[in-house]
């Protein structure tokens, strides 16, 4: 899964993981319970950003990578009818 | 589509891509409904921002590069009867 | 049209341009009611800001460019009953 | 102990330490009135932070270390059903 | 004009110009009424300011100028019954 | 007096001194009216902090400094019973 | 007059100058009406800041200077029953 934008500078494309359907003992959550989640997948990564002294610092995830992102990391964007998050890699806790 | 602007530093003026007029189901949206566009095509480019080392830092967007940038980014500017929005390089997402 | 006042670091006087005296079907428009122009002549230019690591940077705007800028950018100053806006470079967003 | 994901940066996983289940004189203290720890062992560490001039400051922490914490420090992640807390290094007062 | 106190790092001190006492057809101002001015003669400069890097920027201003400042800038001391204003450098806009 | 707990970067643990139990008079002041002391021992240092060029700042306070710091520096933290404040180096004022 | 205390890195502790207890034509000031002073003698210095490229900015007042602060400069520590102000080197606007 990867998308055709391209992100500028230190900022990273995320399709953020379906939120549960289901509680675990089989209840059915409806669309406005459900918790945004906080894990998902890199579609798209900037080139990185430039540092104080002119020179790039690559960013540390790669396209497919599962991460994990704060609850109110990014500004939501849709491309082609499906939703996405982007958001600047420092805002990115950890690869799963 | 380029205007005889010259916008100072690493600034960037944009054409925004006009809101949908109509909704899917064909119904027309009045003007005060209609969603201020969140993507534009870029018409003007700054020459770049100065570092802190003294060198300068080219914009990574062209003219004519179809751009996505944040809902309340920039200031909107009128030349010769048309609307522009002009902001930082920084505040614009990423290229289509 | 120059001032003799010299500005000081990355600073710059402009002389606004003129408030619209009348709508275009010709309605005048009384003093309170005329919208403060953004647009303006470039009568004195200070010698630059010096950069964090000493050298200094030259403003890129000239006497005499007509500039754009922000609605509530700069200071207003008098001098010998003439109105100008004292403002930073940086608050200039484009040379039309 | 050690968790299988990969922090960012300078960030650290921490499994906070047990909150008391008992006062010291034997009275069960229920769930709500539990205290938040303030102390964890260090789960996993980031690559470290990446300095102004571009080189890395490795993290002064390792997976193992009992560390201390401020009361609001870190942000709640749950993996595999565990809970822990994800935070950057320099949320750590001191090693124990 | 010049008063023997000696300003630190890029502080000035400014003799504020006389608020004028009549307006302009003749009417004679109460003391309350008085526009503060916003310009005035420096009579004691300071060193300057130690830069990132450790060099001395020297002030661009000399005892003597008459300058233009914000109608806000700076501190007002007493020394020997005389009213100065004490602010930096850079809340000077400009060398008349 | 020393504690066995290693603080990170350029923090300091400090035994904060016995508030005063009487007045000069004589006079024995309860708890909660016994005002917090503003000086202490430091019981341990942190290794320093890591300046912008990436070279170690070393702390300028040893173990067995008496110091006085600020009435809302630190964080209380309990070791084996006792109180100590962790604080910044840069909150410490002096020695004494 | 000078204290035993070491100020750390760029602060300094002032003897603030006695407040006026008269006005200038006898009337005796209450304490609480006595304007606190701005003016005061400098009885220790630190040994200055760390730069950011890891030099030392030595202070540039000594002790037994005649100082200018601001208002709420400082903060007031007693030691052995003396009132002073220990505060920063940049609170201090001038050397009388």
């Amino acid at each position: 899964m990867a998308v055709s934008i391209k992100p500028l500078a230190d900022r990273v494309i995320i399709a953020p993981a379906a939120a549960e359907e289901k509680t675990k003992s089989g209840i059915i959550i409806p669309d406005t319970a459900k918790e945004k989640p906080q894990r998902g997948e890199v579609v798209a990564v900037g080139e990185g950003k430039v540092a104080d002294n002119g020179t790039l610092v690559k960013p540390s995830v790669s396209v497919g990578d599962q991460v994990l992102y704060g609850k109110y990391a990014g500004t939501e964007i849709t491309v082609d009818g499906q939703d996405y998050l982007i958001m600047r890699e420092s805002d990115i806790f950890a690869i799963l």
